[in-house]
């Protein structure tokens, strides 16, 4: 059964039908020109864009995991303010030939993610598109009275950053390399690391503790090393900013430990991973030295690592320093992550 | 020159510094993980996506246009609530070689659109697509006290529509016929049609103007007998209710009349287009009798056609029944409007 045997209306119904009522605020859901919505005074508001060939490949990702990952990486910016996510609106571009059990697959995905977070579907568009294209635009408020930016950081700042990183692009490289069709994750060697790729865990419980923490965030998508670059070159003032990365403190999984043969640090493939793979969706922030031990009591409490990687310093450059075991600063030739390269000329 | 050549960040810092502040709301712009706003209690909310190959062909409509045109179907849809446009989020894929100044033209035909309306773009994404693809999601407020919704509607209630009916389909059908490859609108026949086409006018301010005496609403983006399907659907409480429109009544505009050598309503072609034509992004909405002289009024004060072409009542079946001049239901084998059409099997 193909999408087009019930049609748009009757998707919008199915839609409509499965996704429960969460939040008292909503006056008017999925069904009207516009949804309606009481707000809190202040409201978090982002979207993003999924994309057939470039953010997915459809053959290789399961299609309830790529749900849940339309609405993960979502919830994890506002999760980089210190947010809490209230409603999201849904468009969905849908190749004509598309199957019905797909789609629901996709909704399923999309929905366990939105329940578990308590987010509310209120809206969207659903139309015909040459290749599965996903646009989900997420609502939210601060937890604390106002959200954390990224243009906040200050010298004297220590820089910390959650879970571990590297994991999410390994596996991706990983899965480019397997030739299965039919893919069965369990049954994958790496398979903890090629769901990180396709499941990343959005980082809200631990965001919304940050609030009155952390003085910047963001959440790592681009990879350590465009991120901390973004928090430098928004919170710069008169003077420049740079970061300067201990090494041997970026904290790594074991899987990816394990797979660089115990020496993660001296394979240049597993650096380039490390700073600038991305998808991570691990939160990179900056608190005052004074505020460690609470960091670390919020580590245990909440069972996720939290690691300190380094610090801020006032700079003539915007720059970020990775400094190795004997203190000597790294120098790695890395490509920095962009949608659109410049092309050979 | 490409838009590669200035990349992503380059694009979005353009975005950001062309991109006027606007609303007093707005305490954080483009920029960070999320934007960040001071809301007005109540909040309407509506995505769309316009998809090259589905929505538009790039080689036919200039970009400049189709930037105007991916708010302005947003605005619409603000519109059909009675509601004040706010803030928008872009979404926007790029294939990969797409040049400079196109997505240049594009930024300043949305512009355009959002200065003339009061709305601050807070927000967006950029990325790479195999298509052209166009996100946008738009906040605003109910004009009065409540939004109107498309299910408000009662028997007993008339029926308007804003504008004409039927330009923008006829502009589209005109417009697939010429071959000519660079499109110089000024120069070509029935280039009025092809502008409703191309360059649809929200009615914002109507919209805002029928809070308080529109009792349903509904912008008319896929044709009246859809949009209408809609607003009965919605309302029917015991009861079904039904739409009786008299034909002669359709507000019609002096090109189209002319297109169809005077008779529009004896050519079968001019009346799919007129009921199920679509994108005339008009606004059809109830209101009791007794509102029949306010709305003349308003119709004069904004010169702007408002037209009265029917009445809703209580049904054993939901329906949308057309009275031609001598009072006899006209029977149309009218094909709906599907974005997943059913195959021939």
């Amino acid at each position: 059964m193909k999408l087009s045997d019930i049609g748009e209306a009757g998707w919008i119904k199915r839609v409509r039908a499965r996704s429960p009522s969460i939040k008292e605020g909503v006056v008017l859901g999925i069904g009207d020109d516009t949804a309606w919505v009481k707000s809190a005074e202040n409201i978090l508001i982002t979207c993003d864009l999924l994309i057939e060939q470039v953010h997915f490949l459809r053959q290789l990702i399961p299609p309830r995991l790529l749900g849940r990952k339309a609405l993960s990486v979502n919830l994890s910016d506002i999760s980089a303010m210190a947010g809490v996510p209230d409603y999201a609106l849904v468009g969905v571009g849908f190749p004509r030939d598309i199957k019905l059990a797909y789609v629901e697959e996709l909704l399923e995905g999309f929905l366990e993610v939105a329940v578990e977070h308590k987010v509310e579907i209120i809206g969207g568009d659903t139309t015909a598109s040459p290749v599965l294209s996903i646009a989900v635009t997420l609502l939210g408020h601060p937890a604390g009275e106002k959200p954390v930016l990224r243009s906040t950081a200050q010298a004297g700042q220590e820089l910390w950053v959650t879970g571990t990183v590297g994991d999410a692009s390994l596996g991706f490289e990983i899965l480019k390399k397997t030739e299965s069709q039919e893919l069965d994750i369990s049954d994958l060697h790496h398979s903890s690391l090629i769901l990180k790729h396709f499941d990343p865990m959005p980082r809200i419980s631990v965001g919304v503790r940050l609030a009155g923490i952390a003085q910047a965030m963001i959440d790592v998508s681009d990879g350590i090393l465009i991120d901390l670059q973004h928090i430098l070159e928004e919170s710069a003032q008169e003077k420049k900013l740079r970061a300067v990365l201990e090494l041997e403190k970026i904290p790594l999984s074991e899987d990816f430990v394990n797979y660089f043969q115990g020496e993660p640090f001296k394979s240049d493939d597993a650096l380039r991973l490390i700073f600038t793979g991305g998808e991570d969706y691990e939160l990179l922030f900056t608190a005052l030295p004074e505020k460690e031990e609470e960091i670390l009591r919020l580590s245990q409490e909440l069972e996720l690592p939290i690691s300190k990687i380094g610090r801020v310093e006032e700079s003539e450059t915007t720059e970020v320093v990775i400094l190795d075991q004997k203190g000597n600063p790294l120098s790695l030739p890395l490509p920095w992550f962009e949608h659109f390269p410049q092309e050979d000329s």
